[in-house]
């Protein structure tokens, strides 16, 4: 039987938890994406729960559509791990000991102190024409299963690939062993560009890019779709093509330019990496601009309550430019340690243009930032009002030139997001790391950028 | 032809965005759950992507499985929305215009200052023997079809239900429409129970609960599963049977007796809801907790950089507990805002025992809260040592007794988390409040818990 091109794939996660919705499965998403990104076209996801049968069927009836099935879960030592068991009854073979395996995972038990048991012992055996994958951050192998034609009706052996559940455990097991086993068609090369979009509202891209973003491309031409999140937009082009790899890049630079011809200084600098998540694109993106620019961010933050520094801290390498600031939850902080006027609590009140402002300019002086933001809103779903719905957010950014006795230049917008308590605050925060970018990457630009959700 | 009690339920995702894995499918998961909830059990989790023979096969396919499929997505304007499509093919009708679901689409628009197109209008179409679900929350109705037997090779008739793919509109047309729809068998009643573990390892609590986890236990008997996230675990019982709902109350009581009973105080107090994440039910259990005791929070917040500020204020009314704080990433913001000693900091480094005391104690004093949290550490990928490798996080929880001029008590624990920057932060952020809840949940009895990943 001849091996088949892996040119579509198809996910399977196995668990009860998961047809259960115990937990979100995050691990097709990644698998889909990742396999995406090695030329190979996902086209379906399945998620059944911890049943020898159902597992099996579902394998057979996936390998009928895909040469290429990628599994996660149900590795483990409980009686609810099945997988190996499921794999075995379909390629008709018994389960036998993997050394090696054995080998590798007595010595991870003995690392951390815990005796082998015939339980764990489970976790390095496979059906015996089965590979076995190692696992070096956890205790359960992966397997490596070619499904003979025969076995499943398809038109082609399959090659299932089963990888632990534990996010940790699955990508670099994927990375590691899947992607080198992947066979795509060396005349066809794919490529892949992400680019990320500030304050454009979803339904306007749309129609501005409808022309790009046509369903069915002539073959050999790239693809580009669009997805939002928390108000950014990311755009992935993706070109499959038998040109030369060079010929799709010029394909796919021709693409770009066009989208950033369309959108302006609205699409960020840069390209993303493949997998990126708009907020996190964004986070990185503010702090490698205020690095080159040699300037430094502080926060002031009311409604957030913490979210603006969490985005900014959660990419690593962010203290070279991330200072701190202050978490002014209660009104008190904002005098405290902000230096907000109390007369301008009383006279406008905690969520106004000139506290946002205040507290943008105080957080400057706390953290001794070149630039500082802030955030004051009512996140809902209580404290609204006629004059200040839920949703109300005046997000303000302070900036100096470097020079302490120089007065700072203050931008201050008024929001009015819609969603719950937790869109609002995503969006809060996302609008004024999108403010930072806009002030710094098309120069002083910021003022002519008109933002989704700004009112007034 | 009869139609059969909804006992099990499948749930497909449609959406080349979801099978490509540039989103991550939330819905599906908390379709699932809100399914168990109501007595459903979800039994299969499909995603294709955008392609009308496709989705037709595979509705009819899950149709087969069991009488009732929700979907997801496909319901919008788009050249790409195909599930009306798809699902009048499968019942083999012509579609239709709703005049309901026009005039509620048409006053919609007008509402947002959006004018009615032809592609606008795809979204009040339905099957001919189709129902339009109002949706109060966007623009595009749902759906709800039954397909007879005879076009799935089903042994009943299904009902399927189409929902629109966004979060805030999929879950209130379920609650409103779906769920009064569900035909459950009357004589079988369904409860449900959650309850959160704080600091206990997931192994541990699998052997000492693995008498109460069995797989299979006898019928009528509640079945109790386990889920970890960010350390805090969670623990769903749940009862089918065809007692009366009293009785199987009293056996989910002595359930929950027996998990107290093995895991003591580390059964957080109260019973969470269905579907709440052990992050967001551990703030909500701390907010709770301090507001009942009168007393108030404050952080101060090196590592997690706003984290565990965000992670409190994501609960609606924290506001009457939570006062705020300083994120001191930067040494500099330490010293100047929470009044850590230069000297502390030249001689210990600011991942010490000395820093995150100093730090609460300082965060006590700018907040004037009877409660603060601070947090330093190394959160990685970068900036690990021998004697201090990323993942060490010293966590201190400072406390006064209300009296302003008597020495607060201080608790620091050093800790040895594993995982990535984000685990890191967030095992950090919940450790911390873990040190909250137990010192005031069992009155004083923090010092005798000892933590996962607690070193020393």
């Amino acid at each position: 039987m001849s091996s088949a091109y892996h040119s579509s794939a198809c996910i399977l996660s196995t668990g009860d938890e998961v047809t259960l919705g115990q937990i979100v499965d995050a691990n097709a998403a990644w698998l889909a994406d990742a396999l995406t990104g090695a030329g190979v076209l996902p086209v379906e996801q399945a998620t059944v729960p911890d049943d020898v049968a159902v597992i099996r069927e579902t394998v057979a009836r996936l390998a009928r559509r895909s040469p290429l099935v990628v599994m996660s879960g149900g590795l483990g030592p409980t009686d609810a791990d099945l997988t190996r068991v499921a794999l075995a009854a379909l390629v008709d073979e018994e389960v036998v000991v993997d050394e090696a395996a054995l080998r590798a995972l007595t010595d991870m038990l003995a690392r951390r102190n815990r005796t082998m048991t015939d339980r764990q012992a489970r976790q390095a055996m496979r059906p015996r024409s089965a590979h076995c994958l190692p696992n070096p951050n956890g205790t359960a192998a992966g397997l490596h299963v070619t499904v003979p034609a025969a076995r499943t009706g398809a038109a082609w052996d399959t090659d299932v690939f089963c990888l632990p559940g534990p996010p940790r455990e699955l990508q670099p097991m994927f990375m590691s062993y899947v992607v080198p086993a992947l066979r795509t068609d060396p005349a066809i090369s794919t490529q892949t560009r992400l680019l990320h979009v500030l304050a454009v509202p979803e339904s306007d891209a749309a129609t501005r890019l409808a022309h790009l973003t046509r369903r069915d491309p002539s073959p050999g031409e790239p693809l580009l779709a669009m997805t939002a999140s928390g108000g950014i937009l990311t755009l992935r082009a993706r070109i499959q093509s038998r040109d030369s790899a060079l010929i799709a890049g010029a394909k796919l630079d021709a693409l770009e330019q066009e989208v950033r011809a369309i959108l302006g200084s609205h699409v960020m600098g840069g390209r993303g990496r493949v997998g990126a998540r708009g907020e996190a694109a964004l986070a990185s993106g503010v702090i490698q601009l205020l690095r080159e620019r040699d300037r430094t961010l502080g926060v002031g933050e009311s409604c957030t309550g913490g979210m603006l520094g969490e985005l900014v801290t959660s990419i690593a390498g962010s203290s070279g430019v991330f200072l701190g600031g202050c978490i002014s939850y209660a009104n008190e902080m904002k005098v405290k340690a902000l230096g907000v006027e109390q007369g301008l609590l009383e006279a406008h009140g905690a969520v106004s243009e000139p506290v946002a402002r205040a507290m943008a300019l105080g957080a400057l002086r706390m953290t001794g930032a070149t630039d500082a933001l802030s955030v004051t809103g009512i996140a809902g779903p209580e404290g609204g009002s006629d004059a200040k719905p839920v949703g109300t957010v005046f997000v303000a950014h302070a900036a100096r030139d470097g020079v302490q006795d120089r007065e700072p230049r203050c931008d201050v917008r008024r929001f009015l997001f819609t969603g719950d308590r937790h869109d609002v605050r995503q969006r809060a925060a996302i609008s004024g790391l999108s403010m930072v970018y806009f002030a710094h990457a098309v120069g002083g630009a910021s003022a002519s950028v008109r933002m989704n959700w700004q009112v007034g």
